[in-house]
């Protein structure tokens, strides 16, 4: 039974149905994803001298931005009579093509590299239930399994060939559209496997096209310095980031992300991983816990700004593309024990505190 | 620097602004909380015959409904000139204390007892730049030194002792009423400090007594069997049970929860960890994550059906506090190794598949 009933906001495939490629035969599927709130980011806002709104994806209902994506393609395999979705994934897709497969009754098979993964990372896919199959291989083969077994199968692709993921990812642009009333001057987005800004631009370049909004904004794309494939225009064997939802050597979407930057008047550049850890903090500092790989768009703008290329009094987009609680240790690890032990006594604990830090 | 710009949503403070203790003194602190989804629960409402909708308090800003009293707190800390806000918590109260602290660029400590909270249950408030001070002592003395030390340097203490926690908890009662037209019939909703059902009730209260809706619903709160303290009627010494968000037992709230449920014609009882696993399993069956403790509200659900006492075609809303994400290891011990080992060879992989689980 994929039946809901909506209550406020009725979730991506009734909000943007017009955008969709959605109609009366697809089943209204909904974790009441998107609407994602656009917070004013103070402090950035000052230092920086531009307004700055940092986009929270994960506040969607598996953590990211997956979720946008994922419902359409959930939907549309449903519509199609599919009864299963497969992909490969270690992280975020697997996470909300299980969910998205639960709501909608049907099975979901996320293939991983055995060894690899720690079963931690696949800790809300097999909460949902999915079908965890680990191959003795690297990822690469993984996907290229899904892809050669899926049609005999009659199950659905879902990871990023599948073309409803960018469609539904469109939305993200359109909401901050609708929330500013115009688009922004600027978009800084990460770039791992690159669809995500090319969704985006979709977006922006549908709702100009439509008058909806009267220009589209420079789109800023930042791989880590590790896995910058794109930049050095050549795939990266062994990419290395501790920003792991952006460790992605080989862009599925590498073409559409350069076109994207050169046609918005942007540009795609890397960051490192020092850069990634300074823009995480920030965020923390504007009350936001984001996953490392969302503070690359952060730490593209801080970049620009320290190489004199920024401007001011723009409105100016960050996307955080993931929720903090995905990756709980980074934040460990980077402050190291800041835990300050003292006796249970108040006064020793008056003593320790008046110490100000 | 406290100046918010919102879009869209504004947060609790102005959303439900003249329901709180704000005016124009009040600082405009908001991470965007609150305006939490309300989800039908397709399988739940099929099977218990009832409308059944689930509470997402997990999508607030730092993954637990305790963003709603405390943007209040913290907020009524800086109207009074503090710059530094304290509590006790090894939990979701920190990480609520610690972001909300950060927007408002003000200091928070969290006393914790040293040794007996992992690290990584702190990473939140690590991240958003707490200052964590571990005392050779447990809980219950951390409490007692917070309550001690606080006027004295200047501090507001944000622990449930604090009124502003309550009144802002109210506001998930108005958005239940806001979001269905009317009262639901019952609230099922997990107790463990026991402030939550006492914050729902006086909301519920205060939007019939306005005239807002014309009914107020029968609240249902369930401990843990054993952390039951309200239930069996007196504290428990050493609380046990896998849902540590509401593994407490000394309710500070008791009085009110014992109020709550009878005032509307409610009941407080409790439900088994088997019984709570089981419903972490059913809600992820609709697919959502909830952590460990929300499920309470669900098993006690179902076991009023499965005591006959639930009735047909009633509107009932079960409170899930906090986000799945908040306690993944639960989701996997819970469920064991469940991954599937094969060669990276597609016919093993669709010889595998093949065979249905």
């Amino acid at each position: 039974m994929v039946e809901n009933r909506y209550v406020g906001w009725p979730g991506l495939l009734s909000a943007y149905r017009e955008w969709l490629p959605v109609d009366n035969h697809t089943p209204q599927l909904s974790l009441h994803e998107g609407n994602t709130p656009l917070v004013y980011a103070t402090k950035l806002s000052e230092m920086l001298e531009n307004d700055v709104y940092l986009k929270l994806e994960g506040a969607n209902p598996t953590g990211s931005f997956k979720d946008r994506g994922m419902v359409l393609a959930v939907a549309k395999a449903k519509e199609a009579g599919k009864d299963t979705v497969i992909c490969a994934s270690t992280g975020n897709t697997s996470a909300s093509a299980a969910a998205f497969a639960a709501r909608a009754d049907m099975q979901a098979v996320i293939l991983i590299p055995h060894g690899y993964v720690a079963l931690g990372k696949l800790a809300q896919a097999v909460q949902y239930g999915a079908r965890i199959v680990a191959i003795r291989g690297n990822f690469d083969e993984a996907l290229a399994i899904v892809r050669e077994i899926a049609d005999g199968l009659g199950m659905a692709v879902v990871n990023s060939v599948n073309p409803y993921r960018l469609q539904g990812q469109q939305t993200a642009a359109f909401e901050i559209c609708d929330a500013l009333g115009t688009a922004p001057d600027a978009l800084f987005i990460p770039v791992g496997n690159a669809g995500n800004i090319s969704a985006y631009w979709m977006g922006f370049e549908a709702y100009a096209k439509a008058g909806k909004v009267l220009k589209t904004p420079n789109m800023f794309g930042f791989e880590a310095e590790g896995a910058a494939a794109i930049v050095r225009n050549q795939p990266v064997e062994h990419p290395e980031t501790f920003a792991t939802a952006i460790r992605i050597g080989k862009p599925a979407s590498w073409d559409k992300a350069v076109h994207a930057a050169e046609a918005s008047g942007g540009a795609i550049d890397f960051v490192t991983d020092d850069e990634i850890a300074q823009a995480y903090r920030l965020i923390a500092r504007e009350g936001l816990f984001a996953e490392p790989a969302s503070a690359a768009s952060v730490a593209g703008l801080i970049k620009r700004h320290q190489h004199g290329l920024l401007g001011r009094g723009q409105t100016l987009v960050c996307v955080l593309t993931g929720n903090g609680l995905k990756d709980p240790d980074s934040a460990i690890r980077l402050a190291g024990d800041v835990t300050e032990v003292v006796d249970s006594d108040q006064h020793a604990v008056i003593k320790l505190l008046e110490r100000r830090v």
